[in-house]
């Protein structure tokens, strides 16, 4: 977005669904990002925050559900996350050796907002995911600070950076530069419009193992190993149920895969989505509660947006992000260099 | 019941809850349950059926959650509840080696009460879990024919009979004559009054291990090994999500140890629970539904009764079930002989 | 095989690797295969064995693993691989409604092949998996009877047919026919040559969907909607522990992803594997034994060995079908009759 | 230990198996344990670090398992125990909101004595689990600080202080004080024996639940609503598989439910366990490894001894406890006071 050239500009077109009116995950009411970039010779990282929605998160939590494709990742918040179908903070993205800092960050802010928290109510579970940008940034210097995470928290909004920014910074995806890329779906059911949106942090791959466009062209790689990751990151204001959202998020696989991916050994690959569509109160008193959810034969629809969203943030966080020379002189190239090849 | 003495009437109380007006899983409105019996020289089983609800099943599903404590085990079905949080038809409890046979039987029972399966429509996922009653039972001659499926499906009713019946007539429960047993409790959540019901087919345990009304007495055991397993059914009326009855049914555990089991490698438990509050259409033409579930801060008030239901109808399976001979005059005795002791 | 023309025959090669002898599951050393199609007007069906070695597989079992892509499905015996991650009986493939039969007729088999079972030791666990061939085969008569199940069983041997046969006889595949098809990988991991074999039994998808040779035609699909599902059998001489096999099998998603699938709701997408690299002896009575395992910095080599097979078998399933007019006057046509437009 | 008055002090034993010489966790070869207490008017906290064996721990790992009981907890580093089945770090234990300190805390330790981490390998997985002491503690104000952990570490040893010390400082358990318990059993399997030993972290459950000496007294509550957990580690030296281990550590619920937990909605209930009998190298350069795994017949002995030792570990961890008063006046009493009651 901002005028960042993204895979569609290319003329390359990943399925057959409407995207969102910012073909991002904040096309999703009331879903925000922000990033902060930490670009100096050693650090080549940073913070992105995703913020679910405008309102107190913690006490009007939404439903939620994770997904582990290989759990070679270091995420903080997912085993909650499983047994309650609930979030209750932001979601954080960050390098592997800061998730304790920025964990903490994000502890420290929600405390900040709600001054009931360990006083009168129980905690809270912050969410952290992380990809290790170790090839081009210091990471055993852990750049990022509390103060950066708060910078990502306060910059969220509606329009931001895809590439090389925020967390996305240091990563590398499929031996060019990855990191931070996004799109969104619109789904018609019968009578009924939803938003799919999908946000990447990408860093794992081969050149080798590219696919785009439908093309294969089995590009040479450099001899650095993979050690890579990836997060998947989707909202929806579809009406689910934790079940049925962690069914429609492990679509996400699909759209890894059209990209050439053979989900590495060492590539830690989570995904955490929430819906908007239903409210819950932290301080409920009732007994029971109604919610609103999908047929479930109709599921499908959604399954085809996650799918094609995903794909194609894949590849808009590889095609915005710019070359980057990193710790020990690594460079990655930018696939823009090459994606003439592709079309 | 049917005039069975069980195990309050001993003066052993389990809990502190209210039981519901028969103490049994069909406390819980709609819920039937029936039984064959085969009881010859060389056969000591049989069939038990619980039917969730009086209606058309396969066309109004209910919410429901499996879980696998142990699975040295052969129930079939159990893939899909997980997936789709959905029961479609009656549970069967039969032996290991006949649960292909019953399993067919019980497709050919919804074939005929739906037209449109396979037809106009998909397929049909039996359940059908089991024990191991071999020690007792001919278990190779596989004695359960599709006919005595229809039987126990057709005789189910409120009243029914626990110990050496049904599926229950050759098992074995910590080297008691172990079978069907059952117990309900009356949850009262600040405005809303739930019936929790357990039923339960027991065949596992050692008489050294056996817990009753906190007494240990470390009885000696015959030689026999341990080959059992256990089968949990949990039927309720609160509102529940799939996500949230699996954490409820999850508590079976809790009445099972306290009967002294230790979960042995051979025992296959496995639990499967129902919540009849909400009903799914399989012809819904809506794009969502509304459904009612708990509020989760209150679900410790049916942990606790799937907690003691479950210890009090693992102890009713075994107090009103008789001593039985069975294959190369294989004996084993009733608790009945031996319960002073526990007073 | 057998003179089939295979997908490579039409010059679409599939990954990097090599391909086994005959380029199927039967390149793992001691595999065996048989089908017995059942062919008439109504009856469009059958049943495939797969045989994971030649000896006595409930003495000498195989290490095992089970994956649910999706759980629309009504396989049975895969919680007892989940828990001990041992197989003991061959692998048979059907359609849904006749599971329960086939089970017991596999029950029967094993029942003969060892006189222990149920008397001097435990019980056994069948493995039957499925896809509903309702478009085709009059499913509700179930046609499938004990003969052909041990017909099947006894036909298998390492040369098979794939497409239209065994239980694959009335199975559709984004649109086209669709059924068996298999494939195999070798792998050089250093000083070490392994081989993967993948056998599938696909029913899914739509024909827009179907990409072949990076080509995605967006065909238009007449109006049946999709009930479809799909198997994978998975077989390896490489020393796996149970752990690492289910990340190995996991990655067939990636090979069925490259074809187009989206996963749909109503499609049981089910994988079982097995390493024939370590033997577990029934009886066995020393305290521990030494297994051999993968390093498990050398698994990548596996995993894109099992993705590249199992996009082959699902287009070798595809492209050795012969069109078939089944129940009702449905017809399926094959792949044959289009491929040149995807070449 | 070190003098401190035990359960087996009162005359009451759990179990039939014996104990280790310390009857700790500790009498598992290379095991230690460390302790930092944090003891101020506001601060009731601190850490307790598990060092699994003698060695760099992120060089020679440890097979490892975890299991989840009940979710609602923020314990981190599990999801890549589930995946890899290893363990590269201590195990450390603190409160809820100090986790990300702590983490962090951990990772530079490990970055301090491993200079290769990311920069010529890949990065860590630190395993740092919770318990909630804020009715104690002033548990906002996160008093943790690195140096703490790195005391912690640096303190391990064989003989360690059980009760109100370390990360049980602050913590609560049916009512009474809780905090850090242990015990172990040995376990003769045949010809082999091997030890198996728990730890906990105990801060759950209610005063009228509570089961000792098989006594429940159903004594009164105070008002406090329970916001507990308890954490458990299971050390061993005999061989297990990761999956194995999985199967044992599982049976820390028996020991847990014999004492009378209902295993509350608020309560996060975390196991995480690991064998010393296999080390695996992080630079093997191998393509396959010999383990030795449990002939899995024998395994029921090890689910015992867990379960003896997990029951005992919970009772030490409150009768060793002295009495507290924490944040805002907070009293908790010491079991001991009341616990003739039981005898």
């Amino acid at each position: 977005m901002k005028n960042q050239k993204r895979i569609r500009d290319y003329g390359i077109t990943i399925g057959s669904l409407k995207t969102g009116k910012l073909n991002a995950i904040t096309d999703v009411s009331g879903v925000r990002v922000g990033h902060v970039t930490l670009d100096s010779e050693k650090a080549k990282t940073g913070v992105t925050a995703i913020i679910p929605h405008d309102g107190n998160l913690f006490r009007e939590k939404l439903i939620s559900a994770s997904h582990v494709i290989n759990g070679f990742g270091k995420s903080v918040g997912l085993i909650q996350v499983d047994e309650l179908g609930q979030i209750e903070t932001p979601i954080l993205l960050t390098n592997t050796l800061n998730v304790g800092k920025v964990s903490d960050a994000l502890i420290e802010y929600c405390l900040k907002e709600n001054d009931d928290i360990g006083v009168k109510t129980g905690t809270i579970n912050p969410i952290v995911c992380e990809c290790n940008d170790g090839h081009l940034n210091h990471i055993r210097a852990r750049f990022v600070e509390k103060e950066h995470v708060f910078e990502a928290l306060n910059n969220a909004q509606s329009e931001f950076l895809e590439g090389d920014v925020g967390a996305g910074k240091g990563m590398k995806c499929y031996g060019y530069k990855g990191g931070i890329g996004t799109s969104s779906r619109i789904v018609s059911i019968h009578h009924a419009i939803y938003t799919v949106g999908v946000l990447v942090l990408s860093n794992f791959g081969k050149k080798r193992d590219l696919i785009i466009n439908h093309k294969h062209l089995r590009e040479k790689d450099d001899n650095e190993n993979e050690k890579g990751s990836i997060v998947f990151v989707v909202a929806t204001d579809a009406p689910l149920s934790s079940r049925q959202l962690k069914r429609v998020i492990k679509r996400v696989e699909i759209g890894l895969h059209r990209t050439g991916s053979f989900m590495g050994n060492g590539s830690g690959e989570i995904v955490v989505g929430f819906s908007s569509a239903n409210r819950l109160h932290h301080y409920n008193d009732e007994d029971s509660i109604s919610i609103k959810i999908l047929n479930e034969n109709r599921i499908d629809f959604l399954f085809r947006a996650v799918a094609e969203a995903t794909e194609e943030a894949i590849l808009n966080s590889m095609i915005t992000a710019n070359k980057v020379i990193g710790r020990d002189g690594h460079e990655v190239k930018s696939l823009k260099e090459n994606i003439h090849q592709y079309l």
